[in-house]
C-alpha cells in the first residue's frame, strides 16, 4: 500500500483516540487562606493549660476544623493578623501561609506537603497567654488532591501519584502539574491549592477543575 | 506482518516523533506589581499643571518607564499605598492590580489587556495635589507576551495569536493556556504575569519559561 504523509497522520489520529481515549473527571477546588496547626504542648503554651478549641466550622476533610481562635505570626519583615488555627491538635506546629504572605513577614518557606515541616522556616507566633519562637513549621502548601479510598479507586488513582489538574473554564486558563494525590480513610474528594493559586486562576471554593488523564 | 499492541505503539511514537518534533522557545518573565498609568489630564489634576514624572529605572518595553512618584488607590474595603505611577502619560488613566489587590480593596475588576478599560472597576486615586474619582480603568491585567516584529517573526507567532507558555523548572509547575502575543516596534521579549500569577508559580522577573508549540 502506498500512504500519503496526511493518510498517515489521520491513521495515527484515529489508532491514538482508540488506545488512548481522553478522558477526565471533575473535582472541586478547595481553597486555603493563610492558618496554622498548633501540637497540644503549643496549644497549652499559647492559650494556658488544658484550653480546648471552639469550633466554627467544619472542613470537607473528616474531622478537621476552623477553631474561633487565632494567633499572630510575625516575621523579620511584618505581622499576619487573624491567622486562623485549624483543629483538631496535630504531632507539630505546622504554618501554612501563601507565597504573597511569605513576602510580607520576610521570609523564605519551602513548598512542601503537609507534614513535611524539616529545615522549612521559622516565625514568632503570638498567642492570648505566651510567645512562641518557632523554629521551623512555616510552609508554602504543595497544591494536591483529596481522595476517599472509594474516590481514588473510582478515579483509577493511587496515593502519592502525581497527576495534572487543569482550570479551563475561566478567563485565567491555567494546567498544574505534579499535583500530589493524598487518599485514605482521612481524606474526602477536594483540590486544595493557596490563595496565590486560587488568584491566578480565578479560583473559589467549590468550583469545579478536571483531573486530565495523560 | 503481525504487529503487537506495544510494537505498533512504540512505532506510532517514533512516526509522531519525526512528523511532529517537540519545539520549545525560551522568554524571560516580567512580575509586574500593581502599578498606574496616567493620561496627561489625570497627572495634572492629581499632582499640579505642568506637571512633570521624574524617571527612576526603564522598563524592558521600549519608552516605558517607572516614576519615582506614587499615589494612594481607595476602594469601598481597603487602600493601596505607594502605588507606582509608570511613564509616559497614556490616553487613559488605567490601575492594573492583581486578585489579592481586588480583595483589599473590595473591587471586582475584569482581566484584561491593556488598554481595554470599557466598563471596568473603579477606584478614588488620590495625588498630592487632588483626589481623582476613576469610573473605570480598574483591571486585572492578562497575562502577555511581549515581542519585537523582529522577535515575533524568528518565533513564528503574530501579533493576537493566543499561545502555551510553561513553567517547568519550579516547584511550583505551572501551564498558562490562551496567552495573548503582543507585538510590534513598541515590544520587547517579555512574558509579563502579574505577583498572583508568580507566586503560583515561584517565578521571578528574569526567569526562563518556555513557548509550547503545539
Amino acid at each position: 500500500m502506498n500512504f500519503g504523509i496526511d493518510n498517515i497522520t489521520t491513521i495515527i489520529s484515529e489508532i491514538i483516540k482508540k488506545i488512548a481515549p481522553s478522558k477526565t473527571a471533575l473535582v472541586p477546588v478547595g481553597v486555603s487562606n493563610r492558618h496554622i496547626h498548633l501540637s497540644q504542648k503549643d496549644l497549652y503554651y499559647l492559650f494556658g493549660e488544658g484550653y480546648q478549641l471552639t469550633k466554627i466550622k467544619d472542613l470537607k476533610q473528616p474531622n478537621q476544623f476552623a477553631a474561633k481562635e487565632t494567633v499572630t505570626v510575625v516575621g523579620p519583615k511584618g505581622v499576619l493578623h487573624n491567622v486562623r488555627i485549624l483543629g483538631p491538635a496535630r504531632n507539630q506546629t505546622q504554618v501554612e501561609i501563601s507565597r504573597t504572605d511569605a513576602f510580607i513577614l520576610g521570609v523564605n518557606p519551602p513548598v512542601r506537603i503537609s507534614g513535611d515541616t524539616k529545615n522549612s522556616a521559622g516565625a514568632i507566633i503570638i498567642g492570648p497567654k505566651n510567645t512562641l519562637i518557632l523554629q521551623e513549621g512555616v510552609i508554602i502548601s504543595a497544591n494536591h488532591l483529596h481522595l476517599s479510598a472509594e474516590e481514588a479507586k473510582d478515579l483509577n488513582l493511587t496515593n502519592g501519584q502525581k497527576i495534572i489538574i487543569r482550570s479551563i473554564t475561566k478567563e485565567r486558563k491555567l494546567y498544574f502539574v505534579d499535583v500530589v494525590v493524598r487518599c485514605g480513610a482521612e481524606h474526602s474528594k477536594e483540590f486544595h491549592i493557596d490563595t496565590d493559586e486560587a488568584n491566578a486562576a480565578l479560583l473559589d471554593t467549590n468550583d469545579n477543575v478536571e483531573i486530565v488523564y495523560i
